[in-house]
């Protein structure tokens, strides 16, 4: 069925490679799919890759090329010829898989490579494709679709569908377009397959169509064809022009690459890594979160030290320093995540922001109301003296509101300016929420010992 | 194009509803798409839904009703009697939505849904599907597909086609079967509409074909399909017999689930909840993770308390606590949500555990070397004690060694032993790493105090 790389496998593979066994490293890779292919690529190091791609068949190497890792290809890529790179490409890749590779090029090495596709209507396409923003749908949408006009009888679709097919490697729509080529509907196959011969496609194509423009943000293409279950979208210009077309596969990629990025935001990671990337980059992509909790933590100690004279006489207050902190750190991320998912996915409702943030401070002063009492309760059971206990707990539920406050507005704050409301999630919020509720818990602290001791 | 919901038209849909203008109500609803009427249920109470529901046209309420949240379906479907959900699944759903639908009633009614259904094929492939785990391919599939046999010619075919079509929605492939009904291939309808007539099947059919089992993993069906790129993957039986076919819609569902209860898990909130859910519901999400939280800091409250004596002759090191437990806390989550991360997708590699804690350990000494070094110097400038100093400068970079040392382990251990690693992230790491912090940071701070005042 599917291939399952194993570490066997790529013994055999390299042990094959040193020997220079061309044959047993044809016989290896040949049969696998290219997805398999630029996975075995991210285990074996470059030169090994370089002597099992120069080996592969010419077809698959060009599947290989778009599947692989992005720096890994450019690796690749650098040692090819601006000819070998544009002989890969005729035939071979889609509009919108070639023009995203050669956007990678330098670009100098773009202009030589362009020059060199022989299919000048497939240099054009990607000349096109290579003006849009890759965050929008035209930066998404491959060229290669089938279209047909309205006027036509269903035969005359047929035919030239038999014609339009050999470029496009699956349909899934027809799209139907008027005489100057804008948008007028889809046309499931099935319809086709079941209207008689000389219908008009007019008269049987779906006119209720949902369609993107170029200039459509890729995330919101990914929200609308994930709301509306869609496994391909047209795109138009922006008088309606069919220009291109979206399908799901790509989408996908879109999906899982805003959620990772979401989750390594609210994790404090900057930058698309992955537990394979070299030990440089892994902590490259951590310090900068770590260096904000450090000045957070840097903050904190000024706070207490302030607080100094506090502690000196009452030192059990350092106690609960760790409690109130943490307390105040996890509300505030559980606010924040759930508004930064909520605009993510645009489920958010259409409670002003306001109401939300009163809706934020039920919960949280529900959630600190309980836990304070519970921790009321072991600070009298374990004899803390009154004011310990009593600035503790009033500390904790004031703090979990300020928390979930300020998680709540600062995310809709950003979004509200334009900025990823992702970046308020995780470190960011903690360290905020430390500080305040540093400050939170010694005046309460100083007011308590002041008036009962 | 589509429809955007506005407070605007809420309040003019239910005004139309209070005063029971059905044609304005039906106005307003009757041509929006299904997705977007599930929408507006969310935003009305459940007597306005309601009212709305009863007076759309069948059809749509059928999808309709696909689309609901969960918790507002099962409301609509209670006030429902058994015959009429029954009828409103007939000839209006696929066997894997009806099915899905049918699983969430109560046992009884289940039954007594099934026996009203006038397809009794359609009911026997329901209650076929509500044998599946939901979390299964079995329980994610579709039984409407179209399926030929690899002895016929393509004109049979296409005639078999026509006729089958007319249940199925969509088509993307159509599957090759022998006369056993194991699947051989599937064949893309390009090919169908390039190949002459009296070509046998089997010859143009496409035999390197991936399917998965009724018994895989839903996870794993969604890892499958977006590493290769799938639109439709065929589902087969332990035998090779074709029994459904997962589309690719089905699967960004999975994938944003998944995507969402890991963010979820590392925000310490449990539970699928959105911002838009009920205060209760958002509470209880909440509370387990705050109060294991709050559980850590009593924790940290007994080891504070336990240097009780050191912090009464130098109340100094009460500063930089907070600095300590939120380093450990921000470390530790970054590992583990590397490793959390690279399980769900499958990106971990191939390394062994040893090696990837060596790795980890390698990141952390550099971040915590360059970050403690900054600290050294943030310290002498500002005259601390060379004791507090070199205390929590030493105790920085043992806390972070520590902390992603356990977020790495934790999580891979997780897994190992079947639980699913994303329990590992959020304030149960950030929680076991305050702890820990606590102790290196005293420890060490207890050492350094002895030998320099």
């Amino acid at each position: 069925m599917h291939f399952e790389l194993t570490r066997e496998y790529i013994e055999k593979l390299v042990a094959g490679i040193q020997q220079q066994d061309i044959e047993l490293v044809q016989n290896l890779t040949n049969d696998l799919h290219p997805v398999d292919i630029a996975e075995i690529f991210d285990e074996v190091d470059a030169e090994d890759a370089r002597f099992i791609y120069l080996h592969l068949n010419k077809d698959l190497a060009a599947d290989v090329l778009i599947e692989m890792e992005e720096d890994v290809r450019e690796e690749f890529l650098h040692h090819l010829s601006s000819e070998e790179i544009a002989s890969v490409f005729i035939d071979n890749m889609d509009s919108d898989d070639a023009a995203d590779i050669i956007a990678e090029l330098p670009e100098k090495k773009q202009d030589e490579v362009l020059s060199h596709i022989s299919d000048v209507d497939q240099a054009g396409d990607i000349v096109d494709l290579l003006n849009y923003d890759e965050d929008t749908a035209g930066g998404l949408m491959a060229t290669e679709l089938i279209s047909v006009n309205e006027n036509w009888a269903v035969i005359t679709c047929i035919e030239e569908i038999r014609k339009q097919a050999e470029e496009v490697d699956e349909i899934y729509f027809v799209y139907v377009v008027d005489d100057s080529n804008v948008l007028k509907g889809t046309l499931p196959l099935k319809k086709l397959l079941l209207a008689p011969e000389k219908t008009l496609i007019k008269d049987i194509c779906n006119t209720d169509i949902i369609s993107v423009k170029t200039d459509t943000e890729a995330e919101n293409v990914a929200n609308l064809m994930e709301k509306y279950n869609l496994v391909a979208v047209p795109v138009v210009d922006s008088i309606g022009r069919l220009k291109g077309r979206i399908t799901i596969d790509d989408i996908v990629d879109v999906i899982k690459e805003g959620a990772e990025k979401d989750y390594q935001m609210i994790s404090g990671i900057s930058g698309d890594v992955e537990a394979s990337d070299s030990i440089f980059k892994l902590t490259r992509a951590r310090i900068p979160w770590l260096f904000i909790g450090m000045v957070g933590g840097v903050l904190g100690s000024l706070i207490i030290g302030g607080f100094a004279d506090e502690l000196k006489i009452y030192p059990e207050m350092a106690i609960f320093i760790t409690l109130i902190t943490a307390m105040g750190g996890n509300a505030g991320i559980q606010s924040s995540s759930i508004i930064v998912q909520g605009l993510a996915n645009k489920s958010l409702g259409l409670d002003s922001t306001g109401r939300k943030l009163v809706k934020e401070v039920t919960i949280a002063l529900l959630n600190g109301l309980i836990l304070s009492s519970l921790l009321l309760i072991y600070n009298i059971a374990i004899h803390h003296s009154i004011a310990l206990t009593l600035s503790v707990s009033v500390a904790l539920v004031v703090e979990i509101i300020f928390a979930s406050l300020f998680g709540t507005f600062i995310p809709l704050f950003l979004h509200r300016i334009k900025i990823d409301p992702a970046v308020a999630t995780g470190p960011f919020i903690t360290t905020i929420n430390d500080v305040i509720g540093l400050f939170i818990y010694f005046y309460i602290g100083r007011f308590f010992y002041l008036f009962l001791m």
